[in-house]
């Protein structure tokens, strides 16, 4: 049994993660939130209470932490007395903060792969490139980390394990399928950071067929997909995180991930991509200043955060996952449906960073009650998927199947 | 008679000039070529040498000045003896150069409205904002000064007053029509300044009908044109600095100006202006800096200059000019073909540069001859357009008169 939980990070996710701990504070604790910027910390601590969203009396207190320090980190994981550390600061911390949790001997729950800011879309293996080699350090340390428990990564890879244990003898393929059917009501925006958004598809697609890593160019794919709730969606297949994980746990499927976008995204992405402004390599200026043309269109655009009071509609996220059970093929669609509207009505941001936010809680209460508490390094589908989609279907993302037999709850 | 020239300005309209001086230097006399960055006047000398340009031994020498500075700019004008300035620097520059011709009586030539730095597509009248409060200062010291002389302005200004003066008894109306059918090869890419570029299309769309400004938006008003050689052409009306001039020698016509987009181009456009990418407000970055994003823009744009070796295709430049004659309603096309590789191979310059340098060099000549030697501040259209005409035919840009009686040289 671990409690008291320490969240890296101020984004929209963590002010996600920080209203779900607080709804929960009874299994996880005390409740502090750290990153650069302490007045960041601050607003969402502000905006927990303004929603009550505290379950029980207890601590919720801010911090000013740099994550790429280890010993600043590790610091403050003794001074607080925290044990599980959640990490949902920006995909360029994840080392440091692991480091600084197998230092101290606390568990580690992350969203996303690591990066490095001078390198993006690495090649696969990405897990191998950073995580996976302190592998052995956490099993002989003895400390929980579970890799990638956002959605997707995260529930996503759950989903695969789930459909795979319970209706097929064998796996052949993991499809998973990212649709937000939301709309912003803005011209352009991005739902999270432009700086990582645009990395995930400014490089060379990966997928995992036929036994081997196949390569695409972004949008060279695409595929039609008819879903529950938002219907028929168009969707590219892209490079993402659980590509590398699932693969490697299930080498012999086919895995791919394919990101839904409209037109108009794709319209301004490549001409943005073309005209050579989602570059993080600087350019001069005529003035001989520099400056890296990604970071100026980032500041264009909206603050991703601040997309959540207009954002109406649904995301459709899940796996369609195909197998032999008894010597016949079978299909199913693993899935869940989410809404803008009312993530912001409960939590004060749009859907995506709730579904996003959620599930490290749900991993965080696993740990925390035991079930989840691996005392090795894990990526999701390597835990039992059956008590994390029970917690999810109370706190606020219930599984559904979808196959042959009809759509259902995932324990119908 | 006047001669000896000051081009100010290195930019790839400057290099047109430079040549087409060098080309006739029997009638111009030394020239000399002045700019903030001298190495950019060395290059544009050694391109003058490279083709064999100077038609009689004589001066060719560059110069570093400030623009900005008239003291500096009158100081140089009298140290090199010069008695025209040709100016084609930045349209931030036009006031300062004017300045000091005034106060050395040295005539002067441009090619574009003034602008200043902080204010874009500022409202008309654009010329009364800045230039045409010096006439009387120039009328008073005998002055010369030339306005608008280049391609648009300058030669259609002279394509409406000969149409006016040889085809009607009365005007309706001036439709000036600026097509470039040529291809670059570029995914995109300005002809000129981007910051300059891009400045024409973001405010207003400024036109002169029945009498008074209409206000209309960008990509708002659009129409097909069928002219000679390029065929059928989409053009978008747009401002542009003859408008004004042409309207208030004019004002019983309808004077409009029509640029010609092709669906790529108002793609990129749209895109880059609705993401505030082409703003040249000052934008904060996330670690605080501060930038403006046109120039951003800029830097990541091709530099037009390295356009011009793989340019292909052609310009077609004209007025559709519509008025009674003899009772009966009369039309006329007068209008300029140019073509990019011909220019290219002949002054290392695209067509674009090609059109908008050649005229202030005839202008210039007709200024050496006396015969342009207006002794007050003028517009193109209020100068006689035959000389200028011969003269451009002579130096590379023919004039046409399309109309009921066919397709002929202006003069035939």
């Amino acid at each position: 049994m671990k409690k008291n939980v320490l969240i890296i990070g101020a984004g929209g996710v963590a002010q996600v993660v920080a209203h779900k701990c607080a709804q929960n504070n009874d299994v996880l604790g005390d409740i502090h939130i750290a990153s650069r910027t302490l007045s960041k910390c601050d607003a969402i601590i502000e905006t927990v209470h303004e929603k009550n969203a505290m379950k029980v009396a207890g601590v919720l207190t801010a911090h000013q932490v740099d994550a790429m320090d280890t010993p600043a980190v590790a610091a403050l994981i003794r001074e607080t007395g925290v044990q599980i550390v959640i990490n949902v600061g920006s995909a360029f911390v994840n080392m440091t903060v692991l480091d600084a949790c197998i230092e101290t001997g606390v568990a580690y729950i992350d969203t996303a792969i690591h990066e490095e800011q001078d390198k993006i879309c690495e090649t696969p293996p990405w897990y191998a490139n950073y995580e996976w080699k302190k592998r052995g350090l956490c099993a002989e340390k003895g400390i929980t980390a579970i890799l990638g428990a956002g959605f997707d990564p995260g529930v996503v890879n759950a989903f695969a394990r789930f459909a795979i244990d319970e209706f097929m003898d064998e796996v052949t393929s993991i499809d998973i399928v990212d649709i937000n059917a939301g709309s912003h009501g803005k011209y352009f925006a991005t739902n999270f950071d432009p700086e990582i958004n645009f990395r995930e598809f400014t490089g060379t697609v990966y997928s995992w067929q036929n036994g081997a890593w196949q390569e695409n160019a972004m949008f060279e794919v695409g595929h039609d997909w008819d879903l529950p709730v938002v219907g028929t969606q168009r969707a590219y297949m892209s490079g993402h995180d659980e590509v590398h994980s699932l693969s490697a746990n299930y080498p012999q499927a086919d895995v791919r991930f394919w990101m839904g976008f409209g037109e108009h995204y794709i319209n301004v992405f490549t001409v943005l991509q073309n005209l050579g402004l989602l570059s993080e390599q600087p350019v001069k200026l005529a003035d001989g200043g520099e400056v890296v043309p990604l970071k100026v269109v980032k500041a264009c655009l909206p603050d991703p955060s601040s997309l959540a009071p207009d954002y109406t509609g649904k995301t459709c996220i899940g796996d369609v996952v195909k197998g032999i059970k008894d010597g016949a093929p079978v299909e199913v669609f693993v899935y869940n449906v989410a809404d803008h509207k009312e993530a912001y009505l409960e939590v004060g941001s749009q859907g995506i960073s709730y579904t996003a936010g959620v599930p490290p809680v749900a991993a965080a209460m696993l740990v925390a009650t035991g079930e989840w508490d691996a005392k090795t390094m894990k990526n999701v589908e390597e835990m039992d998927p059956k008590p994390f989609f029970s917690i999810l279907d109370q706190i606020g993302l219930p599984t559904r199947v979808k196959d042959a037999n009809g759509d259902r709850a995932w324990n119908a």
